[in-house]
């Protein structure tokens, strides 16, 4: 990673590392010492940073936004996991299995409050406009959620409904994180929107690599075991792809894999690896991230500054998208 | 209720009516209608008009933010019910039975998010103020509920500890609706205070007046059946107060029914009343609520303001602590 990225990278975790959740009640504060402490990495708020400082803001001004979006983010995995009952995430115990569901439902809460408390420590001029985005992609994040149960109870989804939902779900929430440190810079509101786009860009990028690693990653690389979405039917863009044309030769078997009920389990990865493989699924994806790398650059570029204030965003938004195997 | 009270109440009930949650996806936005028409008194963001309006303040400035205030309550109310388990609020299904936990969790969580967006829609020099003592009673009643929860696994919670749960769990809200409501009117910081803490005492006379109620109330006024409290060894005033004096001779009657297992309800309900009758718990907790009330009343005495712009609060602070029957 470009070296900006790693010397703000290491500001917002040492700015988590001295938050101070011991109050009582314990229980209510613990859980999100706890979340917050798993890690990750701290993208979004680092995003938020670079977005500030390619304006040549000050980034001190930009650190408590940032904190706000990164709790505002972890509050929503801690939701997302009660929701999508996830015993586990980034080799740790969820939450609620930890605790339990009330525990995780109301840490969560107070996290949602916290992040606004954050995100709010701004000056009074920019405060309007920095909530404005935070309601909206705070609303967003939620819908995308919903719509993402939705999909669950469906048998097909289509790839324009699955896009608008990585949109709201993910995409959204880096964006708009990107666009307040631009506020906090006073930037131009037009630059502020290029920003936004292409925010929205590399978040849409960002999720279908997720999507695409589950299949094509490498386990060490990637983290996490290969084959999960498959085994789970997950709706990710591969399968809504591969679902997309009734008429492919290889449909009803796919439709077979999803329905089976006894199967074993590496012999369902093969096989659906094997459909996607022969529908080009694989070359799909790839085209599509590039398409939405394109396109977040291209935003990028019309952006009312020199070359040089943009490059490392330029860096990482490649990097970003090139992790794959 | 006084005239004004009556006025602002339709005010809101007319906005609340014209709130537009028919977006998609419908999963997530119909049960934050649903919950919001249920009704109930509106009280605090009643009590925020009036508390903008006796510092003679534009009401219509404050409309917002007293929306954000019912708001934020209901969605406390919408996750403490999953928390709770109850499935019947105010004789209507709770949004986690109608629904489900997750859709209750997901649509609370996007009402808090709204609760946000209408409080912070006032003027900007006024916006930081609000947030600050929002944000505080937010977290406030999370702690509340955390500590309730806790007291469930308590045998004993000393008055204090009680006292200090229900200031967090409800009186915060009411003291804090009424100061944000004296914000927008642009008050004096020791004036916004003397009605912060008016509220505080009124929010716990308020609770008190809901324990004992369920006690010694009329069912026909009070709406909700006799003895709730006492079938389920609720943590109330009353309970807590009789549990107190371990060398009273009713105390191992009471543990008894407490850990009674089988029994018939009206038998506990009428001989855990008999033992408040015996330890003069009625007239306790009466006098409390007086407490509370007088001394809700002298902070409002302080406000630097004519006794006229005050009468509609002390009417109202009388009037809902005399709904004994």
């Amino acid at each position: 990673m470009a070296e900006k990225y790693q010397i703000f990278q290491e500001k917002i975790i040492k700015e988590l590392d001295c938050l101070d959740f011991f109050s009582e009640p314990k229980k209510l504060y613990e859980p999100i010492s706890y979340i917050l402490s798993i890690g990750g990495k701290r993208l979004r708020p680092v995003l938020l940073l670079l977005g500030c400082d390619m304006f040549s803001g000050d980034i001190e001004e930009a650190i408590s936004p940032a904190i706000g979006v990164e709790v505002f983010h972890n509050f929503t995995l801690l939701h997302d996991d009660v929701m999508d009952k996830a015993s586990i995430r980034r080799n740790r115990a969820t939450v609620h299995t930890k605790w339990d569901i009330n525990t995780a439902i109301l840490s969560g809460d107070a996290m949602a409050i916290k992040a606004y408390e954050f995100v709010s420590d701004c000056q009074e001029k920019y405060i309007k406009k920095v909530l404005k985005v935070f309601n909206k992609f705070a609303l967003q994040v939620c819908e995308g959620q919903q719509f993402d149960m939705d999909f669950e109870q469906k048998f097909k989804v289509s790839i324009e409904e699955y896009i608008n939902m990585i949109r709201l779900k993910t995409a959204s929430l880096i964006a708009g994180g990107l666009k307040i440190g631009a506020i906090i810079a006073n930037a131009p509101d037009d630059d502020c929107e290029y920003l936004y786009n292409f925010g929205l860009n590399i978040g849409l990028a960002f999720q279908l690599q997720d999507d695409y690693l589950d299949v094509y990653g490498d386990v060490d690389v990637f983290g996490k075991q290969i084959g999960g979405d498959i085994l789970s039917n997950k709706k990710t863009f591969l399968l809504t792809s591969a679902l997309e044309n009734e008429n492919n030769s290889d449909y009803n078997s796919l439709v077979d894999w999803i329905n089976a009920e006894d199967f074993i389990p590496e012999e369902k990865i093969k096989m659906v690896t094997q459909i996607y493989n022969n529908q080009n699924i694989k070359e799909l994806t790839k085209n599509k991230m590039d398409n939405y790398l394109e396109k977040a650059l291209s935003e990028l570029a019309k952006v009312n500054l020199p070359d040089e204030n943009k490059s490392e965003l330029v860096q990482i938004a490649k990097k970003l998208i090139n992790r794959i195997s």
